[in-house]
C-alpha cells in the first residue's frame, strides 16, 4: 500500500488484488444521494463495486435488511484486437488509482502492453456535487498504434449484495441511444432506475446488447495513433421514492447533461466543491500530513451529507456499501454532527429531523419492550425501524449466531438524540426543530428513561440496570456511568424545556399541554435528574465504569489479545476474552468526561484518562477521538495528537477492523472523520462559548504553526486563526 | 447392564469395564460418616475407588475444594501360583457384584480359571451401621486345588482425587499386626488416619511391606482343597476433626472388633439395619419393582444420613465421591428433608443445624456482594463456604471456563433454608431449632431478600431482578415466579415470627430485641410480602416462568437436542441450545405449584403441568419428582407414576447425566431418592395435616393394591395403610 502525500491528492500506485476492498472505501466519491465505491469499471460483483443509495432498504427472507446498491451504470470493459483487457485478469504494465479529494474526482490509469503496442485506459468519475442524481464518467483509451478496440459499456444489473439479491427482477430496456436498468426490490417493490447515455469523440460502430442482467453498448472503433478516444457517460439514478417515474426523470437528466457535455458538467461540479471548501477547509500550517488526513476526512463527510433531503441521516459506514446494514447509529449525533453544525447547519437539521420523524418507530420499539417513551433504534433504518438483530455476532467456533444485547440494552442511544437536538439548538440558536417535534422527542426520551428507572426498595437512589454502555464488550451491567449521566442530562433537558414551555409557540404550548401532564412531568424529571445514581471517583480519583467493573481481572490489552484462539473471535459477550476483564472496547467513562467536562476537576479527568487508556482496545473507530478530546481538555495536546491522527486516518490507512466475529464490517468511518474534526476544532482549536460568544483557547500540537478554520455559530460565520501565541476570531 | 429383581438384592452379573463407574454408585454402602464406592478390592485410583468422608474438605491450589477420600483400607490383591488375579486385567470366568440393600452389605464373587484349577474370590463388606468409624470386610479365597496363594492386603494411600492430590504427605506405619496410613491435607493440615487389622482362618506366613503410598500385609499360604480361606479385615477411619489422636482411636476400635470377630460384628450391623427398617420401610403390594426402587432409594438416603453428628448436612451426590465438590445444595432441604422428618427427625434437625451454624458464612457471602442478611452458599462446604465457582462449566468447543451465575444469581437458596427450618418446626412440633439460632437465620434470609428488592420508580410493585430460578438454563432473568414466591414466603415467615416473638424464650426475645428493630422489620417484611410481584396465570392459565419467557422460541426438547454440535456441550448459559428457547432444564413453575398448592386452583395447576412438562428436559434429577407430586395433586397418579419411577430409579438404572460441559458430575442422586419418597408418601400416599391432625387422601397408581408406611408426626409414630378403598391410620 503506497499512499503518496500530495496536496488534495490520494494515490495508489500499482495494482494488487488484496487492496481492492480497501480501495473501494479509500477512493469513494459521492454526493449524499449516492456513494460510489472506488472500484474499477470492469469489476463485477465479486470485487465489490457499489453505487450505494441513501435511505432506501430491502430485506430478502430472513437476511439482514440493508440499503440498496443501484445497478452499476459505470460498468465498462475493453477488448483490444479481440482480447479483453481487465484487471485483475490481465496484468497491467502500469496502474494507478487516485482521488482528487478537493473535488471528488476519482481517476484510474492503466497501461497494458499488447502484442502490437501499448494502450492506456484512463477513467475519471464523479457524483455531481449539486445534481444529486447524476454520475459522470469519462472513459478514455489511448493507443500508440492503430488498435482494434471494442468497448462494452452500459449498466450491470447484477449488483453486489451482502444479503441479497435485492432485485427480484431487473428490467433492461433501451430507448434510442439510452440504456435503462430498473431493479424491483423484494420487500416493498421499490423501483431503482439507472439511465445511461454515452457520447464518443471518435467515429465508431455502435450496437446495444443484453447479457444476463447487463445491458450494454458495444462500441467498435480503430484508434488513431496517440489520440485519446473519450467515451463520456452520463448516468442518472432515480428511485420510486424520489418521483413517480424514475425512468422519465432519468432520461431527462441524461439528455440535459449529454447536451451540456462532460467538460462543462465537470467544471460546474468542481466549482461547487471549490465553493464548499471556502468555509469547510481546515488549514494547518506546519503539518501537511495532519492537514491532508483531516481534510480527507471532511471530504468523506461531505460525500455522504444528505443535502438532497430534509429528513435523512447518515449510516455508520456512510455510503460505502451495505455493511452495518446501512443503518444510522449514535455515530451521527455524537461524532459527525459537529462538522455539519459548524459548516452546514442545514445538513445538521436534516440529520436531526430524521430522528424527530422516526419518533414513532422509537415509541414502538419502547412499547415492544414494555417501556414508555422513545427507545431509539440502535441501528436505525427507514421509519426508525431497528435493523439490529438480537443475534448480531456469529460464534467463530460453532458458527452459531450469538445472542447479543446491542438492540435491547444499549439504552444510551435515546439520550444521544436529545444531545444532538440540543447541540443543534445551542450552536445554531435555531429553535425550530424543537417547535417541529423536537420538544416531544425529548420528552419521550425522558419518559423512556423514567420508565426504566429502578430503585432498591431500601434506597432512595434511582438506578439503571442491565444495560450496555459505549464499551460493548461488557454486556448487561448495572449503573454504567455514561448511561446514567446521559439519562440525567435527558431528565434535565426535558425538565428545563417544560419549565420554558411558555416561551414556545401557541401550537407547541397547546400540543404539549394536551398530551402531557406538564407539572407532574416536570416534577418527575427533576426528581429523576436529582436522584439518578452518578458514580463518583474513588479514592484514586477513578470512576468505576459500571458496578463491579473494578472486581474484574485487571490485565493488559495485549494479554487479553494473547488469549484469543481465533483471530476473528468476538472479544465481548458472555464469554469473550475481554468480558471478565477490565479491558474495554472503547472510551466509556472518557466519553462521559469529554461530553461533560464540568462534572469533575481536571485532575479527576486526567486520572481517568490515565486509568482507562491502557485498558482500552480502541476496537471501535469511535474511541480515539474521545481520548484525543479529553487529552486536550487536560492540557495534553501531545497525548491527543496520535489519537487525533488515528481518527483522521481511519479511511486513509489500512488496518481498520474489518470483522466482528464472522461478520464483515468494513467500509468508511465517518464517525472517526467527525471525531477528527471535533478534535481539531474543539480540542486543539479549543473553541468554546462564553456569555453567548464564541471564544477559543487553542492547544496546538508542537509542530502546528497555524490553525485556521471557519465555523458558523448562531447564524454568523467566524474565521478563526490560531497560532501558538495568538487567536484571531473574525466575523465573515 | 443386568439388574435382576429380587427382594432386597441388587445384582450385576458379569464384568464390564464400562460399568465400573456406575457400579461404584450403585453398590455404594455407607453409614453417614463414610460412603464406600462399590468398586472392587484390587482397584487402584484409575478405577475410582473411594472411601468418601462426610464434611471434611481440602483445596489444592486453584483446583476445586472437595471432600476427602480416606486412604483405601479395603485394598486387596491376590496372586495365585505367582500370577496376579485382578480385574479388569485378567478375564474372569464368572463375576457378580451384589448389594443386600436391606443390610448394606456389598458382595463380589469372581471365579478365575488357572492353569492348575479354579479359584473363587469372594468379598463382603459393610460400613457398620452404628460404629460409624468402622468398616469391615471378609475377603475369601476358595480353590479346588492346592493353590499357592499370596494375598496383598492393607491400605492404599494413593487415593483417587478429582482435584488432588489432597494428601501432601502420607505417613505409613505399622504397630504389631496393625497397619496405619495417615494423610495430611494441603489446606488445613487435617489428618485422616486409617488403621487396619486382619484375622485369617488359616495357617499362613505374614509379612508387612510398603510400596509407594501403600502399606500392606503379604500373606502367603497354600489353600486346602474346597475350603474357604477368610481374611477378615477391620478398618477404622478417624480424622483430626473427630478426635485428638485418630491413630490411637483407630487402633482401639480395630482391636475391639478384631476381638469380637467378623461374624458377631456383622450380626450387630444387620440387627441395626433390621431395626431401622421397622419404621422406614415403605411396603407396596402389587408393584414389586416400585417397592424395590423406592426402598433402594431409602437405603441410599440412610447410607448418607449424618447420624454421627449434631450439625452436618448431606452433599448433592451423597458420599459417592468428590463430584459436585461434596457440597450441600438446596437438594437437602427441598428434596431429602421429608424422608428424615418422617422417619428420623433428629437427623433432619442435624441437617438444619448445619445451616443455622453456617449463618455467618451466608452473611459473609451476602456482604461480599453488597447485600444484607444471609445469602446461603449455592454449594456449601465447611462453615458455609461457597464452593461454587464463578466458572462452573467448561466450554466444550474452546475448553475455556465459562462464566456461570449459579453462585451469584441463584438467590432462591436462602428461602430453601427457611422452608426447611419451618418444615422441621411444623412436622415435628419442636421449636428448639428456632430458639437455637433458627429465628435469626430466618430474619437474616428475609433481610437478604429485602436488600435485593427493587421497584420500578413508576410502579409500586417490588421485584427481584437478574436471578436464576430452578431452571438453570435461563440465566439472569427478572421476576422468576418461583424465586419471587419463595421470597414472599420468607417475608411472611419472618413477619409471623416477629409477630409471635413473645411466645419465645426470654433469651430469644432479648437477643432478637437487641439485634433487630422488631417493629420496623415486621412492617417492612409484611409490606415486602404484600408487594412483591407474583406472576399470575395468563388467559390460558399459564404462569410465565420469568419475564419474557413466553417470547422465547417455543420448540420441542427433541428439536433443541438436535441442535447440539457436541454431546457434552452445555445447554444453558448465554448461548446454549436451550437458552433462547422455552425448553427448561427442570421443574420451575411446577416446583412452585407443588410447594404452594393453595396458591391457585387445581385447574391452573393442571394447565401449568401440561404446559411445562413437554418443555422440560428433566436434565436434573430434581425434576421428575416435582412433576410426579403435582400430577398427584391434580388427581393424575398414572401421569405421576413414570416420574416417580424415574426418580426412584435414578441410581438403579443407567442413563444418569454424567457430564455438565466437560465436568464429570456422576454419583448417586439422593435428592431423586428423597423426591421418590415424597411422591410415595405425600403424592400417592396423600398425607396431609388438617386441624393439627395427620390425615391421608391416597391416590394410588392402578397396580398398587396396598401402600403401607410409618411416619413420625409431632412426636407420634403413625402407621398408615392404604388401599384403593380404605385408609387406616394407627398410632404406634
Amino acid at each position: 500500500m503506497v499512499a503518496e502525500k500530495k496536496d488534495w491528492l490520494i494515490r495508489d500506485i500499482g495494482f494488487s488484488e488484496e487492496r481492492i476492498t480497501n480501495n473501494g472505501n479509500k477512493f469513494l466519491c459521492g454526493n449524499g444521494y449516492v456513494g460510489i465505491r472506488g472500484s474499477l469499471e470492469e469489476f463485477e460483483k465479486e470485487h465489490l463495486p457499489a453505487i450505494n443509495l441513501a435511505g432506501i432498504y430491502d430485506q430478502v427472507g430472513d437476511g439482514w435488511r440493508e440499503p440498496l446498491n443501484a445497478p452499476n451504470g459505470l460498468y465498462t470493459r475493453i477488448k483490444i484486437d479481440g482480447d479483453y483487457y481487465d484487471l485483475p485478469a490481465r496484468e497491467a504494465a502500469e496502474h494507478e488509482q487516485s482521488l482528487d479529494y478537493r473535488h471528488g474526482i476519482v481517476t484510474r490509469v492503466t497501461k497494458w502492453k499488447t502484442r502490437r503496442g501499448n494502450i492506456t485506459v484512463t477513467s475519471e468519475r464523479f457524483a455531481h456535487y449539486d445534481e444529486f442524481h447524476l454520475i459522470c464518467m469519462r472513459y478514455s483509451v489511448f493507443a500508440d498504434f492503430h488498435a482494434d478496440v471494442e468497448i462494452l459499456t452500459g449498466i450491470d444489473g447484477d449488483v453486489w449484495d451482502i444479503h441479497g439479491p435485492h432485485y427480484n427482477r431487473i428490467l433492461l430496456e433501451e430507448n434510442g441511444d439510452l440504456l435503462y436498468a430498473t431493479g424491483i426490490t423484494h420487500e416493498s417493490k421499490d423501483q431503482v432506475t439507472v439511465v445511461e447515455g454515452v457520447s464518443i469523440n471518435h467515429p465508431c460502430e455502435r450496437k446495444q446488447k443484453k447479457e444476463g442482467r447487463k445491458i450494454l453498448h458495444r462500441i467498435c472503433l480503430i484508434t488513431e495513433e496517440n489520440k485519446n478516444i473519450n467515451v463520456d457517460k452520463m448516468i442518472a439514478v432515480y428511485t420510486s421514492k424520489d418521483c413517480e417515474k424514475p425512468d422519465m426523470e432519468g432520461q431527462k437528466l441524461v439528455n440535459v447533461f449529454l447536451q451540456k457535455g462532460y467538460e462543462v458538467t465537470r467544471n460546474s461540479h468542481i466549482e461547487a466543491w471549490e465553493n464548499h471548501w471556502k468555509t469547510a477547509e481546515v488549514y494547518i500550517d506546519g503539518d501537511a500530513k495532519a492537514m491532508e488526513a483531516l481534510n480527507y476526512s471532511l471530504y468523506h463527510l461531505q460525500c455522504i451529507a444528505p443535502r438532497h433531503s430534509e429528513s435523512l441521516s447518515i449510516a455508520a459506514r456512510g455510503l460505502s456499501g451495505q455493511t452495518y446494514k446501512g443503518a444510522v447509529f449514535w455515530d451521527t449525533e455524537m461524532f459527525m454532527l459537529d462538522y455539519f453544525l459548524y459548516t452546514q447547519p442545514e445538513v445538521a437539521k436534516t440529520l436531526l429531523r430524521y430522528r424527530i420523524d422516526t419518533l414513532d418507530g422509537a415509541k414502538k420499539k419502547a412499547a415492544g419492550y414494555g417501556y414508555q417513551g422513545a427507545f431509539y433504534a440502535w441501528e436505525s433504518q427507514e421509519g426508525g425501524y431497528d435493523a439490529c438483530s438480537d443475534y448480531n455476532v456469529t460464534d467463530v467456533f460453532t458458527k452459531r449466531p450469538m445472542r447479543t444485547h446491542f438492540k435491547d440494552k444499549q439504552i444510551h442511544i435515546s439520550a444521544a438524540i436529545v444531545y444532538g437536538i440540543m447541540r443543534y439548538v445551542n450552536v445554531t440558536g435555531d429553535t425550530s426543530l424543537l417547535e417541529q417535534g423536537g420538544f416531544e422527542t425529548i420528552l419521550e426520551c425522558a419518559n423512556f428513561y423514567e420508565s426504566l428507572l429502578v430503585k432498591k426498595v431500601k434506597s432512595n437512589q434511582y438506578e439503571l440496570h442491565d444495560v450496555i454502555g459505549p464499551d460493548e464488550y461488557h454486556e448487561r451491567v448495572n449503573n454504567n456511568g455514561y448511561t446514567n449521566r446521559m439519562a440525567k442530562y435527558t431528565f434535565e433537558v426535558a425538565a428545563k424545556l417544560l419549565d420554558d414551555l411558555v416561551t414556545f409557540s401557541e401550537d407547541v404550548i397547546a400540543k404539549i399541554g394536551k398530551n402531557y401532564n406538564v407539572v407532574q412531568c416536570k416534577i418527575n424529571f427533576q426528581e429523576a435528574a436529582e436522584r439518578v445514581l452518578i458514580p463518583q471517583p474513588d479514592e484514586k480519583g477513578v470512576i468505576e465504569q459500571f458496578e463491579g467493573y473494578h472486581l474484574l481481572e485487571d490485565v493488559s490489552v495485549e494479554e487479553v489479545k494473547g488469549r484469543l484462539l481465533h483471530e476473528k473471535e468476538y472479544w465481548g459477550g458472555a464469554y469473550g476474552v475481554a468480558s471478565q476483564t477490565q479491558v474495554i472496547k472503547q472510551a466509556d467513562v472518557v466519553t462521559w468526561l469529554t461530553m461533560f467536562p464540568d462534572d469533575f476537576s481536571e485532575e479527576v479527568m486526567l486520572k481517568n484518562w490515565k486509568y482507562y487508556e491502557p485498558r482500552t482496545e480502541h476496537g471501535s473507530s469511535l474511541s480515539a477521538c474521545m481520548y484525543a478530546l479529553l487529552a486536550c481538555r487536560c492540557g495534553m495536546p501531545e497525548k491527543a495528537y496520535p489519537f487525533f491522527m488515528k481518527s483522521a486516518s481511519a479511511d486513509l490507512l489500512p488496518g481498520g477492523k474489518e470483522w466482528a466475529g464472522l461478520v464483515y464490517i468494513g467500509g468508511t468511518h465517518p464517525a472517526a472523520a467527525g471525531g477528527a474534526y471535533m478534535t481539531a476544532i474543539r480540542g486543539f482549536g479549543g473553541i468554546y462559548v462564553e456569555d453567548g460568544k464564541l471564544k477559543a483557547k487553542p492547544q496546538l500540537p508542537e509542530q502546528w504553526k497555524k490553525l485556521r478554520f471557519t465555523v458558523q455559530y448562531q447564524d454568523q460565520l467566524y474565521e478563526i486563526t490560531e497560532t501558538k501565541d495568538s487567536t484571531e476570531i473574525n466575523i465573515l
